[in-house]
Order: structure tokens, then C-alpha cells, then sequence
């Protein structure tokens, strides 16, 4: 029996990449829904092609526009309730989240409440709520399989081994093009330099939280939650080529690494087939044509969002949900070209120092903190546009 | 309940390291029966510090100087019929075989038709019998647990996945001493330059094969016996670190690598505590503080003998134990200083095309083809070594 899959995301990178995959092995692999926010055309043809029980889009408009051009047998949703249906009311077996940005809680819990395995390609989900989501996943035997490759690369290694047999988890980092910048000319980069990334192909959000190196800081926070190791056994090691995309140390001295070339269709594919792993037409790995790996430790003066992260974490409550929405905001900001590079993790520190800890005691809380946060760094960053305006 | 360990060849390195492992976790592990070839001395001491139920040694003549000074309790046992009793009837849980030669074949034998898992640290075991040996083993359901550092990385790396999901074995070679020296060069190898090897301290005739790559290419065919794979899927990359010891590639374009210091303690403590790992007090690999890994094509035109070994793997039947021996006589012939570095891939060669192949049916049969390619090996031998005096 082919196993269903439903995307929420299904027209952006992740989603497109996971249906790619569907149609490599349709023996193996079954739509059950798909979910958009926007891009209703793109998926009227993704519905054609794989004929889903269900679609959704944000807009109920946008849902008018598609009824009557998706096949007959596939009921066209929208809102946060199609999200939910998608989620957790066609049968899916596997519910990949690729939401962007907070619109993903709601949905990714239902299909955790629902005893759905989530495919998680949702940062937000974890940063903001790994500790209601983890815990309701548990509750509920809902497997949480990772999508992105640094943690899709520790669950290969940890390949479940005990906590007690590992000594820490080590994500790797490209450290992004600012990594042999000096200090001093940091704080003079450009949106246009910060989007050059060197080897992954990205948004622009996440293009600038690798060069801040936020982004390592997030996956620390998922890894985390994922994988249940307190904040002081997840670290990062810089490796420029990409190679490599996350360790584990045991506790006898043995490292278990993963590699491969950079395509997410490897860990999606893993987290769609888990426990197995299938055949994909992806660009082999050659290491002696590669030739050279290099390891150096993260520097923190040039990059302080790493450690804003791992104090947010080690804080815990909704800091880190502090520390998203802060980033989020300040990250917007710089590449409005209203303020500079450096005042991303000033801005991000100064909504961590400012915030009052609270419980992540559930989703509404962690999006009250969420609130706050935006509105506390738009005020600061807009008072420092007005200065950088002055100068 | 400690798992019970016989050892045989308890006084070698492979043997020593057991014990400290042992000594370290006296709460897991407990020796049921300890073997050596001469050295009755330490084996006095050890069977003081441990107190097995039986020790051997192969001489009767040591075997008196034992009776008396080992503890009480403790049978002193010697000769072929020695091993097989702390193989396999001293009720161990798992016997570490670290013989060296072909005198390891026989208790190895026997502990696996007693249905004892062996970690095996003997090359010719599996070099010379692995059709043998694995049919046995597979029979009598007894655990093959690889102790060297490649094997042992491999088992790791493929953690119980099944070989359909398996692209190719990936072993590292240090390349040993002569990896960066010219071909016309190598002929002129002394003994001495060839036993200053980069990272390994090992005996004379390991180091040597290391530095011929004959070790790799016997490596080559113990993966082949241990997981099953056609020989055309295990491949070697030369890694001169030696930080990196060996790697699986999947069918969905990841690898996973296993990494570690070099410390033997650490495959031998994993084939002890199988599937458990227990922690070890080995230095820390830091990646940050090795910086660099590099990963090159093997040359075939100055390391012959790892092609030669491919070539007895896929012949199969006795080739791999003619190999063997073969390659045994002109490492020693070369470190007594008769023949040149190059005639060891020359004679090894030759055996190999000389030798009428036949199946390795039993092990009379391997050890007539072992028989056979001394005796052939010594006579090429000694001619090279008389046209090397009169030049």
C-alpha cells in the first residue's frame, strides 16, 4: 500500500521537492492533500497531477477560482480549517509542514493531535512551540521526522541510540560569506552581499540568517527539541563545503557524520520513506574529487546570533519565540536597507534582554510573546533607521 | 549479569586492550578464558588480575611453568585443543580472536559452532576462509563483530540497514608512508622507510602491507565476507588522516561516516558491548582542532597490491588464501632485507596467475592453497633475491 502524504506548502521549494520525489516513486507514495497559501494555479496543476482527496488555500477567493479545474473526487478547502483538513482529515500517513512562519503551528499540531507523522520543514513550529509540540507528539506517538538536512543528518547518525550514548550533537555551518570578513566591516554589509550565499540556493530571510548565522542558532533550538539533549551538549563546527551535515559523538569517542551533496531532496525523501531509504536520481558524492574538508570553530564576536540563540534556549519559556519574531523583524528591516547588518543581533539581544520570561505554557502565550517581540524590535529598529537617516 | 570474554591472544596489543577495557568496566564484562601463543609470563598476570576459568598457551613446556602460579579456579590449558576450549567451553559470551595467522581459523571455528559471537581482530580468518567462516556463522546464528577500525566504522555506519539500500562500502587507507613518492622510486624502498608509518604504531608485517596498501586490499575482502557486498561495491579512499575510517554510501545519495581518534580500545569495546556502546576514557577528536580532511583516488600503478586483492576477491575460492601467503613470504623476505620493495605486489602477482584455482570448499582445502603459495612464493623469492646479489 502506497503511503498517503499530504503537503502543507505544497507550491514552495520544499513542497515541489517532496512531490518530485512522490512521482520518482508512485509504487511507494500517494497525495493525499495539498496545501497553499498563495500560487492557486500552480496548485490546480499539482492537483491534476496527483489528484489529492483535498486542497486548500489561504483565500477563500482564491478557493473559488479553483473549484470546477481540480479533478473530480478533490474538495477544495481554505482558511485555517482547509489547513487542518489537509492536515489531519484525508487519511495521510506522513503530513509534510512547510509552511512559512508561524501560520504552520496550528496545522502541524492538528496533524500531531490527529497521531499523523509530521515531516517537519517548519522552523517556526520548533523554535516558537518545541515544547508543546514535543510534548503533545509524545502524547499522541506522533513520529516528528526532520526534513532539513542538519537535523535529517542527525537522526541518520543517532540512527536511535539512547541519549545516554551520546555525548553531544554537532551541527555543521558554511558560516555564509561573511565568515573571513574582519570585525569592523560587519556592520557595513550589504543586503546585495548578505543574499550571495555560497552553496545553498535560499529565500532571502534565510539567505541573511545564514550570513548572521541565526539560522545555526534556530537549528540548535530544533535539535533541541528534536532530539530531547540539553543546550550545552548541541554545538556547531564551521565547515565551508557543506559536506557534511551533522555529527554525533558518542560516549566512546566514535563520531557517526552524515554527508551528501546539497540536495533536499535526500532528507525529505528520508523522512517520506522513514525507516527506509529509496533509490533518487541526486548528484553522487565524489570525496576524493571534493578533495578537502575543513572544521574551524564558529567565531563569536562576528557572529553573537548563535549565542543569542543558546541563551535563549538555555532560558527556555517563550525566549525563543523572543528570538524569532525579534530576528524576523530586524532581518525585514535590513533588507529594507533601513539598518545594518550588525543591528540584527543588537536588536535580537536587546528584545531578549527586554522581554519577561514566561512559560511556554501553550500556543497562545508563545504568539503573545511573538507579538511582543515585533512590536518591541520594530521600535528599536525604527529608531535606529531614524539615526543611520541622520548620519 | 557481565558478559563473559574470552581472549584469544590475550598478551598481543589487540588482547591487552580488551583487558583494559575490561578493567574499566568490571561491572559489564568478566574473562571467562584467556589464550596466548608464548609469553606465559604475562599470562600468569593476567590470570591473577582476572581470573578466568581456563587459560591456554601453545606449548605444554609454558603450560607447566603456569601450573601453580595462576589463581585457583583457573585450568591451564595448552595446544590447538587449548584454544578451542577458551573459544568455546569456557561459556563465553563473545571470544575476541586475535590470533595472528592462519592458527586463528580453528578456535574461531569452534566458538562459532558453539554459537558464540566472535569479535574478530584476525585478518586471515576471513581473508583466507571467509566463505567458510560466514556460512558457519550464518548457520549456527553466531555474531561476526569486526574489531579492526575500518570493519568496525562500516558496521556502524550501516547500523542494520539491509544491503538493497546499500550503494557501495567505503573504506579509508592512509595511503601509507610512500603516498606522495614517485614511481621509480619505490623499488628502492628499505625495510626501514617502510616501518615509519604516519599514524598507526603496528607491528612489522601490518606496517609493511600498509605501506604496500596490501592491508586495504585484504580489508577489502574481509567487507566483502563481513556485509555481504559484491566486491565491485567496496571501494577505498585514500584519507591520510586517518580520521575518517570508513564510510557507507546509501541508494539516496547520503553517507554515513564513521570518525574517531585512532584507539583501538574503540572498535574493541563496541564489538564487546554490542549493540550497546559503553564510554571510554580515549582522547576527544575536536574536527575544529584537525582542521582538514582530505579524500584521494588510490594509484593503482604504485600500489598494486590493492588491485591484486580485488582481483583474488572476485576469482574467489582459495585466490584470496594464495593471496595471502603469498604476500606473507615476501613481506618477511623483504623486511629480511632479500628482495625489493615492488617484488611483493611482483610475487604476490604471480602466485596469483600460477595457482590453479579451486573452491574453498573446507579448510584443508584454503590451507593446501596457503601451502602451495609459500612454497611458490619462496622459490620466486629466492630467485629475486640471488639476482639481487649478483647486481
Amino acid at each position: 500500500m502506497p503511503r498517503r502524504i499530504s503537503i502543507l506548502g505544497s507550491t514552495g521549494s520544499i513542497g515541489e521537492n517532496a512531490l518530485r520525489i512522490v512521482a520518482e516513486h508512485p509504487d511507494r507514495f500517494q497525495v493525499a492533500g495539498l496545501a497553499a497559501g498563495k500560487g492557486w494555479e500552480r496548485l490546480a496543476e499539482q492537483a491534476r497531477l496527483f489528484r489529492p482527496a483535498a486542497v486548500s488555500v489561504a483565500d477563500p477567493r482564491d478557493a473559488a477560482h479553483l473549484e470546477g479545474i481540480v479533478p473530480k473526487g478533490t474538495a477544495v478547502l481554505s482558511g485555517a480549517e482547509g489547513l487542518r483538513e489537509v492536515a489531519a482529515g484525508v487519511g495521510a500517513g506522513v503530513v509534510v509542514s512547510a509552511l512559512v512562519g508561524a501560520a504552520g503551528l496550528d496545522p502541524t499540531l492538528a496533524a500531531i493531535d490527529a497521531g499523523v507523522a509530521v515531516a517537519l520543514a517548519n522552523k517556526e513550529v520548533l523554535v516558537m512551540a518545541g515544547e508543546i509540540v514535543t510534548r503533545r507528539a509524545r502524547a499522541r506517538g506522533a513520529a516528528l521526522l526532520p526534513v532539513d538536512s542538519e537535523h535529517a543528518g542527525i537522526a541518520q547518525a543517532l540512527q536511535g541510540r539512547p541519549a545516554e550514548e551520546v555525548r553531544r550533537l554537532v551541527l555543521t555551518a558554511s558560516g555564509g560569506p561573511f565568515r573571513g570578513l574582519p570585525l569592523d566591516a560587519m556592520a557595513r554589509i550589504t543586503p546585495e552581499e548578505a543574499l550571495r550565499h555560497p552553496t545553498w540556493k535560499m529565500g532571502p530571510k534565510v539567505t541573511v540568517d545564514s550570513a548572521t548565522m541565526m539560522n545555526k542558532g534556530l537549528e540548535v533550538i530544533e535539535a533541541h527539541w528534536l532530539f530531547g539533549l540539553a543546550p550545552e551538549r548541541v554545538d556547531v563546527v564551521v565547515h565551508p563545503q557543506s559536506i557534511v551535515h551533522a555529527m554525533v559523538e558518542f560516549v566512546d569517542g566514535s563520531f557517526i557524520a552524515q554527508m551528501s551533496q546539497p540536495d533536499m531532496r535526500i532528507p525529505i525523501a528520508q523522512a517520506l520513506s522513514y525507516p527506509e531509504r529509496i533509490p533518487l536520481s541526486v548528484r553522487r558524492l565524489d570525496l576524493a574529487e571534493v578533495g578537502t574538508l575543513t572544521f574551524e570553530e564558529p567565531d563569536s564576536d562576528r557572529f553573537p546570533c548563535l549565542c543569542l540563540a543558546k541563551a535563549a534556549l538555555r532560558e527556555g519559556g517563550t525566549a525563543a519565540a523572543v528570538l524569532n519574531a525579534a530576528n524576523e523583524e530586524a532581518v525585514a528591516s535590513f533588507l529594507a536597507g533601513e539598518v545594518g547588518f550588525m543591528d540584527i543581533p543588537a536588536v535580537v539581544g536587546a528584545a531578549l534582554d527586554a522581554h519577561a520570561g514566561a512559560p511556554a505554557s501553550g500556543v497562545e502565550a508563545v504568539l503573545a510573546a511573538d507579538h511582543w517581540a515585533r512590536e518591541f524590535a520594530r521600535t528599536c529598529l525604527n529608531g535606529q533607521a531614524a539615526r543611520a537617516r541622520r548620519r
